[in-house]
Parts: structure tokens; C-alpha cells; sequence
């Protein structure tokens, strides 16, 4: 099968136009909650919509988070196969989910953190997908830039994991600090940082 | 008429950005539904519109494994026609034209398999223009890099075609099954290898 | 002021991506109507429907060749300066305004042609907007690959109004035509030999 | 950490792509408007919804401008940092919110000018975000092409400041003038050689 660095280029392309959409498509709650504001302030407005737009601010930072990560992890690759293509169709369905699991969450009225399990499930399922890219990439070497392998760490991936897993039990526990959680995924870093100091073989596995 | 290299990424570029589109628009019956939560819980929400659910990661795998093919020839193309312009605008159409027949299948309340049909027939125009492109190809054979003409196999399409048919036949005999069907779609390369088994002649045609 | 390849490689693909995503909202009212279907068959759906259907394959087909054209222009040029990128900016807002266009023809219920006009409106401001890039590039033909002067003919451009007009008139005084009359600027280019039979001075000009 | 030129194509196409978007989707509440036209003539639908016509073309002009004051600076760029990305994530947000900003100004029915100051403030925004991504290229000019760093010139953003301000203060004592005041980031570059004029330090700082 023919493979050109076109073809590698397209991949790459189609991946971040998608991301493109799916983050731009985030506003259009708030255009439609737009159309029926009447006769009500700005102030009115923000107050009775104010989770509609955390949602816009959170998820928007959220869905480029995921993306600064599949770029940096794109530097290295050189090549694809047929296996890296799926993780990354997989890795695509999860980010252009996120914006329905962000509506849900921000005009659900109930209170029982289900819709956060949701929205934290489909990060999960974002994550796992780059943890299987990361692991395609160790185990086809030669689709990578010579030298990188070493560059492609699984631990970055296990510890978002872990940050999302802790995510889903504080939403659950402490429903009421709504969204805040997510936050914890920019947290991951430093979870990353304790889980090479203790598992120092994760990284030169 | 001047034709550049770029001008063939153009028309690639342009046909990434549009399947990216409609690959991310599937979303979008979801994102409205969330607007109608209330106080649903995710269970309840997820069970009174499973079908648009399935509708989702169906579709977003039909057109991802659409991509998928698509990437796969164009791999071998070095130059453009305007009958290879138009053959793709006609795949583009088919393309766009899936987030409506998935949206018109997941919420139909009829059982008659219309609208399956309608959703099978347009993956049917679908293959049908890759089948013209194939066949473009190897009319105007400078098209294509050096020694690639062998490679253009117009038995895959037509295998799809054939996998289409019976997808169709199935979900009019047993409607039940609802978009199950579609997974034939995947299982279409089996069909090409049992065709070129018994028809050898198509791929050296 | 700095101007790259990767500058205009970026006005193309700009153009691209907004013209990409104009063609495939075209699908975004059927998906609309998609959530109302109840218990219809699709046959009932299609005839109750059947003007959304048609705007969607008549004005993809126009957003296609206006496409076509922008391509084939931009086959030629190697430099871009503000006066292009402005003329370029027209063009995309009036391809971007054609979803609006094709919904209003397709749903209004008057009968007076009103909407059919603004319709063919916007593809006259499409159409003159490439006549400003045409011109502009003939002003400044360093904007051009060498040799590619006498490629740009404003003929072209000019052929397309003149057919456009003639649909106007068509579209005013037989409004039950509906929107075949946009089936004329497909025949633009017959316009195009007949005007440069009369007025060769226009090509060379 | 692994930084190539296809790294910062990446992130360009990134923003371009979801620019492309955000331009587009202005059409959206257009064209949901039209599938309510009923038997109005185009004359009683412009009338009816003018405003939604003039936040159209308003902000794709606005939406056009940013984005060609971000490929002038861009042009100057040869590499990127976590600085730069998210600098330039923030710039993206605010244009991604431009479209809920362009609805609610032209659906809201009070007269108190917050909506306005709403969308003026996105513009801030924008146009801090690019101060940011001048001060970081200052700052980084290493990521700048040979020669460049006297070609940024935040004295530009500053003065897109300063023009948005004095808009966001006409909105506010002229109500009535409605979303003229935008036009007034056109103005910008008169106020830019203003500015250079009166305070030199500011080109050569």
C-alpha cells in the first residue's frame, strides 16, 4: 500500500480541521439562547445562562488542551499506518462528542452528576485513544522521526487518566462545584511529574 | 489549462475540510436534544434516544471508513481532471447528504425501512462516484504516480457496492435489525477478496 | 510588508475551508426536517419536502462551480496583495450567504420571484467579485506565474453575469420554473465562447 | 521538545480552519429565520430583519479584519511556543464567541447598549490576545523569521485598542447608531500612525 507524506499530511489535516469544527461548533448553544433574548440586559442574560457559558469557556479549553497534545505527539510521527489511523478516528469521535456532553451538562436540571460522568467518560475515552496512539507509536517505531521513541511517553497519557478518574469521583462526591473538575486535566502534568518519580519504569518501559 | 501540485492539494484540502464538516455535524441532533434535558438523568436520557446515539457512532464510522478509502487512492494521484473534479464533487455531495439520512433514520417513527433505504442508497451514490473516480484513474492513467495503475482496483468498489445491495435487501426483509445493517460496510473487503477469487479478471482489467 | 508562499498558501486555504463549510450547512435545514419526520415514509417525506431537496443539489452544485472557477484562477497566481484578499473576502461572503438563499427559496410560500432574485443576486456579487480578483490580477501581474497573463480572461467572469442576468429575467417572468433557471450558469461557458466570437477584443484586452 | 515546520502549519491551519468556521456560522441565524419566511416578499423580510442582515455582513468584515491582521504577523513567524499557542488559543476563543456576540446584538430588543459593549468587549479581547502574541514574538524572537522583529509593532494592537474603546464609548452615549460604531476598527489605522506620530517610543520600544 502506497504511503506518502501527503497522505501522512491529510491525516493530520483532517484531524485538526475536525477539532477546528468541533471547537467553533461550541458557541452554537449560545447563538440559538441568543435568539430568544427579548428584552433582557446583557446582565440578565449571563445570569440565567451563566452554565451555558462556562461550558462554552471550559470545553473550549478543554478540546485545545487535547489538541496541544496530539500536536506535540504528531511531531514525532513520520509515517502512518492503517492502526494509527482508527485510534485517531477514535481519538476524533470522542473530541466531536464533547460539545453535545457540554450542553448536556451546562442545561441539565438535575442534580445527580450523571451528565458530568458523561462529559468526564468522553475525556476518558479522548485519552485512551491517545494512550493508544502512544502505544501504536512504540510499537511501530518506524513511523516515527529517528530518535523519537523515547519522546513518546504513555505516562502522559495514564496520568490524565488518573486526573479524570479523580475528576469523576469529585464530581460525584461534591456535585456542587459543577464543572470545576475539568480543571483538574490541567492538573495532569503534575500527576505526571508524581507518577514518574514513582513508577520511573513507565517511562523507559 | 495550468495545473499545479497545488492544485491538487487544493482539491484534497478541500475535500478533507468538507468531510471533516459533515463528520462533525453528526453531532449536532445531539447537541439540540441536550437543550431538552430538564431533569432527565444521563440513564433515562440516553435510553429515550439511544437511536440517535447509534445514529452517531454508526455514521461517524461509515464516513470515517469512506475517509479512510478515499485517502487511500488519492495516495496514488499526482494531477487532476476536471472529470476527477467532478466525480469527487458528486463523492462530496454523498458525503454531506449522510448526517441527514442519519438524523431522518434515528428519529423516523415509521418501520417500513424507507428511510434505511434512503440512508443505504446514499452510501450506494457514494460508492458509486468512487467507482467513477476508480475508473477516471485508469482512463487518463497520467494521473496517477509512476506504476500505479495496477493499484487502482475498481473490484473494491464494487464489492462495496455489492455489500450495499445485500445491506439493503437485509434491512427490507428484516427490519428489525435496524442500522446493524450498515456494518456490512465493514465487512465489504471480505466480499472483494471472495469477487477477485472468482472474478480475477476485474483486477487485472 | 512580508509576503510568504505560506501567506497565500493561507488565503487559499482559508477560502477553501469557508467555501467547504458553505457546501456542507447546505445540508443543515433537511437535517432540521429530519426531527419532525413522525410516522412518515420517505416517499411522503421527499414530496412534502421536495424543495429542500432540490435547493440542496442546485445550490451545491453552484457553490461546486463557483469552486471550480476560484480554483482555476488561483491556478495562476504566485503572490497575493490587500487588494486581493479584500475582492477574495467579497467572494466568500456572498458563497457563505448562499445556505440563507437556498433555504429562503426553498421555503418561502410567496410566489412572486422575490426571493429567486436575491437569490441570483448573491451569485452576481460571486460573479463580480471574480471579475475584481480578474482585474486585479491583470493590474498587477506580478501577482501571477509567469506567462499567466493572457490566462486571465475577465470574459469568463463577464459571460457569467450575462447568463445570470438572463436567469433573473427568466426566474421574473416565468416563476414556475422554480430554480432551474441556476441550470444557466452552467451554460456560461457557451456564453463565453459567443462573447469572445463577438468581442475578441475583451480576451485580449 | 520536538518542534518542525510542520508543527507551525499546523497550528496555522488550525486558526485558519476554525476561523473559517466562525465566519460561516454567521449565516446560520439567517438561515434558520428563513425557514419561518412564509408568504413574506424579500422586501418584508429584509425590513423585518435587517438587523440580522447588517450583523451579518458587520461581522464578517470584522471576523475578515482580525484575520488579516493575524496573517500579517504570522507571516513574520518561523516557529512557535507554549506561549505563542495558547496566546493565540485565547485570540481564537474570542473569535469562535464573535457569532453569539453578532445574534444577541441583532435580536435583542432593549435599547441600553450592553449587548454592544458585549460585542465590543469580545473585540477587546481579540485584539489583546493579539497584543499578547506581539509581546511573546518580542519577547521569543527567535521564533521570528531573520530581521523580523522590527516588523511587530504593538503600537498596531494598541491602537485597535484605543479605537474599540472610543467605539465601545459611542455605543454607549449614541445608542441609537447601532452597530456603526464597528466600523470604527477600520479605522484603526489612522489612529496607528496617531499613535506612532505622537509617541515614537512606542514602534521602536
Amino acid at each position: 500500500m502506497a504511503r506518502t507524506e501527503r497522505g501522512l499530511d491529510r491525516l493530520v489535516n483532517f484531524s485538526d480541521a475536525t477539532v477546528a469544527i468541533a471547537i467553533t461548533i461550541l458557541i452554537l448553544p449560545l447563538v440559538d439562547l441568543a435568539g430568544d433574548i427579548g428584552d433582557q440586559h446583557f446582565g440578565e442574560f449571563f445570569a440565567a445562562n451563566v452554565g451555558s457559558f462556562v461550558a462554552f469557556v471550559v470545553t473550549f479549553a478543554v478540546i485545545g488542551r487535547f489538541w496541544v497534545i496530539h500536536h506535540r505527539v504528531f511531531e514525532l510521527v513520520r509515517d502512518y499506518s492503517p492502526g494509527l489511523v482508527w485510534a485517531n478516528m477514535l481519538w476524533l469521535a470522542s473530541i466531536v462528542f464533547l460539545p453535545f456532553a457540554a450542553n448536556a451538562v451546562s442545561t441539565r436540571e438535575s442534580v445527580d452528576g450523571s451528565f458530568d460522568a458523561a462529559y468526564i467518560g468522553t475525556m476518558i475515552v479522548t485519552t485512551t485513544a491517545m494512550l493508544i496512539i502512544d502505544l501504536t507509536l512504540r510499537r511501530e517505531p518506524a513511523l516515527l522521526v529517528d530518535g523519537a521513541v523515547g519522546a513518546i511517553d504513555p505516562s502522559r497519557s495514564i496520568s490524565v487518566l488518573v486526573a479524570l478518574l479523580v475528576a469523576g469521583l469529585l464530581a460525584f462526591l461534591v456535585p456542587a462545584i459543577g464543572m470545576l473538575w475539568v480543571l483538574l486535566l490541567f492538573a495532569a502534568p503534575l500527576v505526571a511529574r508524581a507518577l514518574r518519580a514513582l513508577v520511573p519504569s513507565i517511562h523507559r518501559a
